[in-house]
């Protein structure tokens, strides 16, 4: 499909909403597929990307150079493992749990993430905006959901 | 002001922006104000917070749980110190670092926790939907808005 036309009018269709948008965003993650990954994020200078444990990464030369040093080795094995969801017609915020799984000296390591995706409704589809993960733990620490117990 | 439709009328008024409800947000953290904090959240179940290093905490009565706790010592010594923003007409995405100050056992400790703040229209004006803070950090990490230049 070389018709850049045809091309933005599929992108489009494949990220009709939010949940498409993330769910391309983490495939790309696991193929570790920079074109596809870029395609997820809005064209625009104050997107922005925070990687665990790392600086925030601003505007979409950076943010795709960010991925492009994380993909050097291949994709990630990462899975999404909940998500919670504020979303009204222009805006979606999806809260998830990253599993991450990697090979490091230790053996196989897994961690989990809590991400913050926030996305917005453009004229190509949904497009992320911000990205922002924490350092990874060791436990999938679960949600509060209720007022937490007080211990007398 | 015992009316409460000149009371949400103010309230809007003084959040007719997402930077003016970002400051009260930040005001209500250095005094403790746990009313006015919560004013500047939506009246939403899917809105979340994360605290630097906690658990995700989901709805207003968690959110609020969790703020109560958080002021049980009195408020926050906070200062945001620079904000990066994406905006458009329903939603905005603030990424700000935060300078937090406590008086801990070994004496006065400084951390900088990179948050992102997004904030939606409401018809009560700009209100809170996620805060997402990240573990404090000793150092006050420069964004990244350039590609990083690769060493060879």
């Amino acid at each position: 499909m070389n018709d850049p036309r045809a091309r933005k009018a599929t992108q489009a269709a494949l990220m009709a909403t939010a949940d498409e948008t993330e769910a391309s965003f983490y495939d790309a993650m696991q193929q570790g597929d920079l074109d596809r990954m870029m395609a997820t994020w809005a064209d625009d200078e104050e997107i922005a990307c925070v990687h665990p444990g790392g600086p925030r990464v601003v505007g979409t030369v950076a943010v795709r150079a960010g991925f492009e040093a994380m993909f050097a080795n291949g994709g990630v094995h990462i899975e999404v493992h909940h998500v919670r969801r504020f979303e009204s017609e222009q805006c979606a915020v999806h809260h998830v749990t990253e599993k991450v799984q990697a090979l490091t000296e230790k053996g196989h390591q897994t961690a989990y993430v809590m991400a913050t995706n926030v996305y917005t409704r453009t004229a190509q589809g949904w497009r992320m905006v911000a990205h922002h993960a924490s350092p990874g733990m060791s436990q999938d620490l679960p949600d509060i959901a209720e007022p937490r117990a007080v211990l007398h």
